[in-house]
């Protein structure tokens, strides 16, 4: 039997010592383990099975991590976690306490720049390439982008950049033409025109052989040879590649399969002067048949299953015919009910169509639904836009990527008053992709901007009255913010009811203590109630107060003049400055003189776990609230 | 005498009845009214003067306000204001309840979208066009944007995304090589090497000249043409140009002070289907000599001006010798001073090296010091990597622009706790440039990020002791705010000291009410307390507690557990979710029982005038701060 390979690699140092012939084998193994450990404990699959070559050539060419390696967006690291002396430990990833499911620099003096969010690489690795040669020291900084995450403006932000500085950064120009969905826009599609056909580097030797042999048909040929050579050779070496527009020297198109032929490349492209960029193919889900079948459903492996067929492996306490869909499905099911009945609406995604299933109305509307790349800025000025023409724009956008188009909120929309509605799925904490990914800021951030109306449903049919609300013009721009995962009901399809802006509801009367929610934790809170008033006969009152902004204030008026001892504030969010925070500057204009609690997320960036771990431990799960309340009540 | 056509123009359509040759006295009047009005009550004078020519020829060929115009930026749209109805107002242009600097939908049909930060155009843009064809209007629409734009990141999410949809947008790409400063990066330098040489246009003559000849040559060339020219023709029409290679048509460059050109060239345009770019060559202060000459001085007028000679001129109560600089240069010469000792720090600004006077670092560390052009993301980020390998990044960002880079100092700086020390200019309200640039939001968007320090300095000596204390490491992300305009201090240069995070100072100490402020409203405030002694005898407490985050928590517990009826909060921000809200929570924490009355910038969006104008009609200027005092002390 073969030696394995894979385990006596501690670190990149052990790889490095390996002969180029055995890579392959390495590889091999590499893809075997991700794919088995991705059938026991589901992650980011088909990146990862792309990238086994290169991150193999990668850290056997470069001496990581005195030379830096920057992957961008990051779930496509899962190989350089295990080369990197994280093997053992693998079966933890993206667990609660375990292994972060993106490159951390905390975790590991191997991930040079902590990632999660796309397009960061080329800027953060331009900045160490800078610093580093600023400090005389002779360090490669390479960074790794997909084709996906370079419709990102900050990725040509970098690009721009790096032509003026004096760096050698290498940018890997991971092209499998996938973002989690097919990648789009010109990018894309002038990385396929540069792929598939013969079109680019067989031109480029054409053009010489031409111009060669032209010299063969006499002076007044070689007179226009002369002539055109000089213009043409600077066009061609210089303009006639996006990137060497930008003045960034282009290779490729490579295989990014062949490990050896890489390695031998990038052996060249260490003794390269300047800003570089080498643009490598690789399949999403390379070498396990369903993962390149379909490459969207095993972005992210679907749960547990069989490595031979692909199969799901189903628990036993599945029974999906009588759980609650996902609030995205909400979403998508409703914006295509809502869309046959106003032509109005148009929907528009940043690269997220299946992740926030806006691909239900893509299917039926085709002509009114817009997946713009990752471009989350122009999403949100492109949906300014379509407002200005009359369009009611349906914008979804992940609560943690909205941090992405803040300016484009306030300038273009805000401030304008456009009727804009955005949807913020995956709002709150947000489970196993963890502190990159936690939507828990936007409450915060949003509640600041004039005109906006901020909302958040405590289920489906609030989702539902909401998007019917708020199809109609006149609001100006609206959040609608709702967590990753499913509701609460089984029969979510309700008949939609229209829910007039800033007002709340009271679900519970009772005294001595108010319980204010937003979105879903009110489902925590009723809980908690219902075992605090069997524990202790305790009444408390319970308001759903739907809206961050306008906040209810006959809701307050009521609360800061009732007999109330406690407020308790309840949200998926952090605590400064977002619900609770508003509720109180609300309760001191009325002159509350009680005390106030506010349950949310903390002061310090929450890592990965379950969103129940993570509901737990930030203390607004059902026992967090119920032990709040019953410290309350000691005091009462 | 010549009839004036200027004063017979009253809206756009009064100008396509002149006859095309009439087109260049309209210009040379219109560029005559921009200079002198500019004169009198100053400007964004440079860029006014460039587009003159351009401005005419759009409005001559499109359908105004059918057809869209929007223009990037938006601060060179004087003559567009003029030509549309506005030019008996223009002498109002930045004044208090006069017409805004930039476009604004509020202010003018004629204003298609809303502007005053970059990059924004083609995605507003794209989504008229794609709105527009939705609702099945002929509609055009035409998106202007400069080559300084067209560096920010969001400029190309939107060329990308054009590429993929059904619209005729033309972008106007009005090139003069300068944002405020020279432009700067790969694209510009693509932009020069595409209109300074015969390069491009001539070349791709060239060639087909060249193929063509040689067929003169017998059948071994032709068959040499035949196999190179498809593949030659594919690259020249596609993929040789920047924005071909984007799917974008290119046409250009062109003289864009030739309007009767231009104006043939749009006709043809018109026709064209699909998303296109012309390329436009201006002249930053074209017909005005001295701001041709000095362009970045010129950008804006620099004051009240002679119109023959340029000289700047000055009011008999400019005493420059005596009065305070501006906080900008204090923040310019600082970094110098610092940077002698303190070989880590390095200076990185995105295109404002003369507006937030980082030029001064510029000229005395060029190798240490980064303008990176339109792209604050990537500043935030490139600070990020540097950080990375041990430099110490002073990051000068105005308040309003941090707006675009959001998440990166989230996701990038504070997540990795990395020492990065940001210095936003234009903290507060800004004055004449109004709403789009009034830099309120920080605060209150900062202070919810984990492991960030938020400070902001009362006056000169204290941003001086900050950035003396933050160039060291161990704190992690900081952020540092000051106000456009003059400090209050004529000996500004102190000996520097360390100032610890989140300790607060006391100015005068009293007793029923305590007044908080942050940063240089603590001034006013300390004006208004000195008319209080005299004028009612009351002595209050003041704090100038210099941070948002950490809050001094001795000073908040002191006052709650004093006897204090009123607290009072003073800042030069949003109420809501601001400094005020920040001292509402921890005194909550306390159980303070008293009142809580917050000042600063109110919930809506404010707009341009005076820095003075603002702050009285925010109601925190000295005799806003008084009266709301007195209003407390009756309730005492």
């Amino acid at each position: 039997m073969e030696k394995n390979l894979l385990y006596s690699i501690q670190s990149p140092s052990d790889l490095r010592e390996l002969k180029v012939e055995e890579l392959r084998q390495v590889c091999a193994e590499l893809r075997d383990f991700i794919l088995k450990s991705n059938a026991e404990n589901p992650g980011h699959l088909g990146a990862n099975l792309g990238v086994v070559e290169l991150t193999v050539a990668l850290h056997y060419v470069y001496n990581t991590p005195f030379d830096r390696l920057i992957w961008d967006v990051g779930h496509q690291a899962y190989g350089h976690k295990i080369l990197t002396g994280r093997r053992d430990e693998f079966h933890t990833n993206r667990k609660f306490k375990g292994l972060c499911g993106f490159p951390s620099r905390e975790e590991s003096i191997y991930d040079a720049f902590g990632v999660g969010h796309s397009s960061t690489s080329i800027s953060a690795g331009l900045g160490m390439s800078v610093g580093t040669s600023l400090s005389g020291e002779d360090r490669k900084v390479v960074a790794v982008i997909g084709d996906g995450s370079m419709t990102g403006g900050m990725a040509f932000e970098g690009l721009n950049n790096a032509a003026i500085t004096k760096s050698d950064i290498l940018v890997v120009l991971n092209d499998n033409q996938m973002a989690i969905d097919p990648n789009v826009g010109g990018v894309s599609q002038y990385l396929v025109n540069m792929s598939t056909s013969t079109a680019y580097n067989k031109l480029r030797n054409d053009v010489w052989n031409l111009l060669g042999s032209m010299n063969s048909f006499g002076p007044k040929a070689r007179k226009i040879v002369h002539q055109t050579q000089m213009g043409l050779k600077s066009m061609l070496l210089r303009s006639s590649n996006l990137f060497e527009g930008l003045n960034f020297r282009y290779f490729g198109p490579i295989d990014g399969h062949d490990t050896e032929n890489m390695v031998r490349i990038m052996e060249d492209l260490k003794r390269i002067k300047g800003p570089k960029l080498l643009h490598v193919i690789t399949k999403k889900g390379k070498g396990f048949k369903p993962a390149e079948d379909d490459q969207t459903k095993w972005h992210a492996a679907p749960g547990r299953f069989d490595t031979e067929t692909g199969l799901v492996i189903k628990t036993t306490t599945n029974k999906e015919e009588k759980s609650p869909i996902k609030y995205q499905d909400v979403f998508g099911e409703t914006i295509v009910e809502l869309s046959m009945k106003n032509e109005n609406i148009v929907g528009i995604t940043p690269a997220m169509p299946t992740g926030c299933s806006m691909n239900k109305m893509m299917r039926e509307f085709p002509e009114r639904s817009f997946d713009v790349g990752i471009a989350e800025q122009h999403a949100v000025t492109f949906s300014a836009g379509l407002a200005c023409e009359g369009k009611m724009p349906f914008c979804n956008i992940y609560s943690s990527f909205m941090q992405r188009a803040y300016d484009q909120v306030i300038h273009d929309v805000a401030l304008q008053k456009l009727d804009v509605t955005f949807f913020l799925d995956r709002g709150g904490l947000v489970g196993a992709d963890g502190a990159t990914h936690h939507g828990v800021f936007d409450l915060a951030f949003l509640r600041i901007i004039p005109n906006m109306t901020i909302a958040a449903p405590m289920d489906e049919w609030e989702l539902r009255d909401m998007m019917y609300t708020y199809q109609d013009f006149g609001y100006g721009p609206v959040s609608i913010r709702y967590p990753r995962g499913k509701g609460v009901r089984v029969d979510w399809k309700n008949e939609m009811h229209k829910v007039a802006p800033g007002v709340g509801r009271m679900l519970r009367q009772g005294e001595k203590i108010a319980v204010l929610s937003l979105g879903h934790p009110g489902n925590f809170v009723s809980e908690a109630l219902d075992q605090i008033e069997i524990s202790s006969g305790y009444q408390f009152t319970h308001y759903d107060m739907r809206y961050v902004k306008p906040l209810d204030v006959n809701i307050i008026q009521q609360i800061a003049s009732g007999n109330y001892d406690y407020v308790v504030t309840v949200e998926d969010g952090v605590i400064q400055g977002g619900f609770g925070s508003a509720v109180l500057e609300e309760l001191s204009l009325f002159s509350y003189k009680g005390g106030v609690i506010r349950l949310g997320v903390p002061d310090h960036f929450v890592e990965h776990g379950t969103q129940d771990d993570l509901y737990r431990v930030c203390e607004f799960d059902v026992d967090g609230i119920k032990n709040k309340l019953e410290e309350l009540i000691s005091k009462l």
